[in-house]
């Protein structure tokens, strides 16, 4: 059995690596998602535990593959960011989407039960990826800052429209025309004279989506300690470790950037 | 909010088209596999319930995916073959690989109960994908071949290996330093006049490997029927459905595709 | 000074490499061409000197880059065609495409008098060039036929048109009305009834463009030899040279591929 | 005759778009110049015709292509830049890089006798091209510093070497055991105490290499005028107008780009 004779074949596959000193976003989509939330009776506007498996999907994958930096999610789509220096699976661009796609999706259906309990996954859901390279800090912002508005006009679209649903009594086509054509100051308006709902008020999770970063975290235990002739006693130790935290607060200001000056590095290299 | 102030990144996603007329193939494998078979007791040399999974992955894509023609799998790893003439995602490299991957991934957790029953799934797998274009009919056998070579090779040295230690009393270093720079003779000869194991008699599926592919299958229901007027009777309805089916046979030579001349496409078009 | 410090930056140029066993066709186009032949005078709708130089600057990279088994011009563009099995500048695009069109460019202007004899090039011309992949002989044999066709129907067009401004008086303006929306029929009832030009009768350079081919050709030649006692005798040595020879013929239908089964490699490879 | 049928073979040319916001560098390179500058008997260690006539064309391209900001040459080779932000044609490598490679090859062979007078361009010369992005202000500045650094390193060997042979009487071979593993310093040594030649005191060309960029630079002209009913005067006209100048000073340190702040453009965009 010649396997020599066969070996050619690899050299049929073309390099994919990353231009160096770019940041490589990955950004995940949920595959037929409308249909899929329709067969696992996602709650309209926002399901709270589509999103928090979401989360913790995204998690799953920061933790697996440290040089992300930071991650946003909304709907039914995560973005990963890896760091402009990274040399993870030597920045060959199939290698990084297929690892966070498949990360992703691995983690999406174990941790399903923790979040929605005894309702049953029907059937195993996919999402696709792509890569795309920003070679600033400016033009990361504005990715960042391009996913976060879009969250902002879907989510005020959505709670206007399943407003008019729930509590107008019109039908989703009478919503949709209702709709039609307005801008947000209508739709804050809507919800707050016909409905008493201060857009304002609603929740950060919806308004902002989720932000994921590593933070130093301080962990404290506490141990019992016997040394030979003393008696026993308790001592305090302190750790710090680097953990995933979730934020849902705006990115598109400086604000955010200001309080976490780790998370881009300096243009200058 | 101004979206369209950030809409410009949307400019930076780069072209991934894969060429036409080439067959598309995604390899996956499985990331860190040798610690994860380990952590999960899978049995050596091959673990029937690990193949069955993934052979039920891969069916898993292809059933979603339906211009992949014919799938190859061996231990870790599953590669898709999607036609020539393809147009699935416009043919767009990263589309078809993390849709692949994720759909491979999700499967995996999803249908893990099936096949290792009430052993749990410690933690959310990885795999890792690429894509490779052929621009022949030959070239895609070749690649093939290389696969199943390699299946053959890894499972004579993993049988031998084995051997020796189950039923031989080798450790595992032993075992390695045994069969340093042994040919394929020389490991049948091992097994067969110190164990009495004729390796052309073992598992199809371990020599061979799986091999999926779409088949015309018959499928007869009986229905009972009853017109006005007339004796309920039954009758027998016969359906032609495609069907994705497994074979561990021999695809290196012609006589595979000579039997299913419906997977590949002419060269001179 | 510190040359390693700065070395790094060679690790930013990006593979190119082109997918084996594929047809590499790189095309060149002159750049403001129009204006080019304008300032230049050339005849109208065709000029030989031009076509001659064109067609020898070709022949000037045939020479240069053996791996070029056909080329095919017409106007002001020019199509080389790299066997599928090249492994020149190891299949880099870059490589091939900038020394083609290098090569090219060069011998434009150092071949110039030859064809224009005192008429002065005015300024250095410029033009540019692409890589496109073809993976079959048909597709390869289909992308000859489009520039080919495209030869034809710019040719009927212009012979046209010029016919009427030069021999039948009409204004540029004129002549595109005259012919707007009309078909090759039409063009060629134009030229024979008004002007009695068969068409088929003009010079098949100017409607079947130009095809550069490498044949093995005989060359003889003859020498005195002069053997110690014998008389000086005239001998006759020939000798088979591969050479570009230059056609301009249909190579559309199978006839010119039949008597030139060397240009294409077997599609089975 | 079917166009038509012909034109799906347009699909097979895949994008390769530059990505956006970084430095796109073409350098090109003179293919067997060792021998070209053999046949042409170049002067050793430096020709100044020949150097001349590669800054000529490098103009010639800037000129062509306005968005190329800094152009830097030495030997047989130049680096042409072009702005971040620049759109010419579409940002497509394959159309930047053979639109530099062809403009500057016809310029070499166009340009020819005004660099080497009555001597003849024995045949049309070749010169390869690539495309590399530069995503940051310092990556390019350390590109061209690496060139720069290059040249020097060249430089300083080749004076050392061809002063050995042709005033120290060394042949090439002796000249170069001689010159085997030493540091800058030493053939800095060689030079001073063996032939009196102070290093520092070469020719700024050779040593620096040729930049080339965009300054604006005062243009005076006097004009004749004369209005009825006066006397005819004389007016003098001051126009600023964008010239492309040539410079071999360091480029490595910081005082260059103090003195040209808008070759680069900010980091933070």
């Amino acid at each position: 059995m010649a396997k020599s004779k066969f070996e050619y074949v690899r050299n049929f596959e073309l390099d994919d690596t990353c231009l160096r000193n770019c940041y490589i976003v990955v950004r995940l989509d949920g595959r037929n998602f409308h249909k899929f939330s329709e067969q696992h009776n996602f709650m309209k506007p926002n399901d709270n535990r589509a999103l928090g498996l979401m989360s913790r999907s995204a998690r799953s994958v920061m933790e697996e593959l440290e040089d992300i930096t930071i991650a946003y999610g909304q709907s039914d789509e995560f973005s990963f960011v890896f760091k402009r220096s990274t040399t993870w699976f030597k920045r060959r661009a199939s290698k990084l989407m297929t690892h966070v796609t498949s990360q992703f999706s691995s983690s999406f259906v174990y941790y399903w039960k923790e979040y929605f309990g005894e309702q049953p996954l029907l059937y195993p859901p996919s999402f696709d990826g792509r890569v795309v390279l920003y070679p600033s800090n400016h033009n990361l912002r504005d990715y960042l800052s391009w996913r976060q508005a879009d969250c902002h006009i879907n989510n005020l679209y959505n709670t206007t429209f399943w407003t008019l649903v729930q509590n107008g009594g019109l039908t989703t086509t009478q919503a949709e025309e209702r709709l039609s054509g307005t801008q947000a100051a209508d739709k804050n308006e809507i919800l707050f004279s016909e409905f008493n709902i201060n857009y304002n008020n609603e929740s950060p999770l919806h308004k902002k989506g989720t932000t994921l970063i590593w933070e130093k975290v301080n962990e404290t235990t506490t141990k019992q300690i016997k040394r030979p002739d003393e008696e026993e006693t308790e001592i305090t130790v302190t750790r710090t470790r680097k953990k995933v935290t979730s934020h849902s607060c705006d990115i598109i200001g400086d604000q955010f950037w200001d309080e976490h000056p780790d998370i881009l590095e300096n243009d200058q290299c």
